[in-house]
């Protein structure tokens, strides 16, 4: 069967299709517009890049249209905003992609932001030779503003939830040989796999922020999220707030069935993608906020010195010495 | 000499380093922030892929920097954008990309940004076979909505300038044989090569619009711009403002100098790239503005019908055959 290709399409026809995935309200202009009420809008932009960031082996369509709009809607909430106005698409594809390809990515990208909100505001589409998607997120800055350098030495370092689960689904849709002494049970295979083509954030994380503050005169928090791996979240803050991390290995929540040793320490803080968020809170507010949503956990806290990361258990800090994902 | 590549440098030195072309108080955060004032924001992006829209040979890295904000901020004002806030960039080069490259790049872009407003409010970059460098760029509405769809039947067609120069500046770059009856005059390649490498706009359009206004209950007005060629833009105005347009080829403003012929006629209507506005105003406005502004042209008008061009001279009307730049 012969499946239609951009270029059997032509650039006006595809635009026209593109446009349909639109509301009817946004008219394929030369510019989107965004109504704005005095309010402060946090931006982000992601490019994913096709056997750098995503392959046709590992990953579908849907699946990365869907992932494409949560790795955005998540660095906008580890910003603070509280709520996702919409996304620009600028697509680079080959012309041989089929059109097929294009509509399920949509259905992914739509399927995400029926989730968690927000609206097509524009798309275009360029002819490459790498598939690309770049999404810009538009999303209202809210009360409370995390930022990478609010972190204060004295702060309790904290954790949405598990990491290095995206990167185990990733091997396993790659088809990774695992060691033989592993086995992995069903239960977190399938989980890994729907974390790394599925990931999910948690936009109630403001509100109960805010439901737990201990006090407040405090605007501003320490955050980041985890899509560059839990290690190099942790090293941003660092950096940022210009002090001194330790992390408390033991206390790193991890999925029950995680398999133990030196490489799957480093799957763990290395893999990236997991969408968590990493903050800190001063203490009161981090006991409040533990006690109200059990997902999240201490994982340390940080300390005056120079920028940095230790673990509690000395033992452990050769794990440090690995480099985080260089990008080129 | 060995030329530092990117590959040399590393993801973490690189996002140092493109931080350091952006103003002091912008951060590197997750997001970049905007601050509103109750005004709407316009929001384009456009993304320009190496050998589909731009290639070594033709243009310099400076010029691409160049051109790369003023396609975007062309866009916004073809929208009405009184004011350009500032736009995000995203790159994607290969691992081989010479530092100087991007050095060069961003030399461009903030030469565009210092002649026509706005700052760098975020950046990043990933690793890909193909450079390509798209730029989302934020300006405020005015009190002038320019859209495509504003046109109406009655309407004057006007436009701010020349067309097809930038056509010619890029064979002239690409070292394309002309026909040898064809004599090019030094002071027409110059402006050629100029206006294809360094594009410029005339921001004070929109200031020159609303002091002309006949009809001051008027807001939106019909508007384009004609980066994809004079054609384009009418053919634009026309489908989305569901009307005729009849074009007088005996108006169009040419250079001077501009070789006759089918062919260059074929380079003025579909070359593209030369980011002039192509707009509509009723008849005593546009008598006003192109009194006061002796660029601006009239060269035709809209009539009831169906979305399509004619010429007023029939024996033009073979020129319309021929299909506009096909991406795909």
């Amino acid at each position: 069967m012969h499946k239609e290709k951009l270029q059997d399409i032509g650039e006006k026809e595809l635009i026209n299709r593109l446009g349909k995935f639109m509301p009817k309200h946004q008219t394929s202009d030369d510019c989107a517009l965004i109504k704005t009420k005095n309010e402060n809008l946090l931006v982000n932009n992601d490019s994913l890049v096709e056997n750098v960031h995503f392959n046709d082996i590992t990953i579908s369509p849907e699946d990365l249209g869907w992932k494409a709009v949560v790795c955005n809607i998540s660095d906008l909430l580890s910003s603070g905003s509280k709520k996702t106005i919409g996304i620009t698409i600028s697509l680079i594809l080959p012309a041989k992609t089929e059109w097929v390809w294009v509509e399920e990515l949509y259905k992914g990208i739509n399927k995400a932001l029926k989730e968690y909100g927000g609206i097509i505001l524009g798309g275009d589409c360029s002819k490459g030779n790498q598939k690309t998607i770049s999404i810009t997120a538009f999303g209202v800055q809210g009360e409370l503003e995390l930022r990478r350098n609010a972190c204060k030495p004295g702060d309790i370092i904290l954790t949405t939830g598990i990491h290095g689960l995206s990167k185990l689904g990733f091997m396993i849709q790659n088809k990774t040989n695992f060691d033989k002494n592993i086995s992995l049970n069903e239960r977190l295979t399938i989980k890994s796999i729907e974390r790394f083509c599925r990931p999910q954030i948690n936009p109630n994380i403001l509100k109960n922020l805010l439901k737990t503050r201990s006090n407040k005169n405090i605007h501003r928090i320490g955050c980041t999220d985890s899509s560059d791996g839990l290690f190099q979240a942790v090293q941003d803050l660092a950096i940022a707030s210009k002090c001194k991390a330790i992390i408390n290995y033991e206390k790193l929540p991890k999925d029950k069935d995680w398999p133990k040793g030196d490489k799957w320490d480093e799957y763990y803080f290395y893999g990236g993608e997991d969408y968590e968020l990493v903050f800190s809170l001063p203490l009161k507010w981090a006991k409040n906020i533990s006690k109200l949503d059990k997902n999240i956990k201490e994982i340390g806290f940080f300390a005056e010195g120079e920028p940095s990361i230790e673990f509690k258990e000395k033992n452990k800090n050769k794990l440090l010495k690995n480099k985080p994902f260089r990008h080129f």
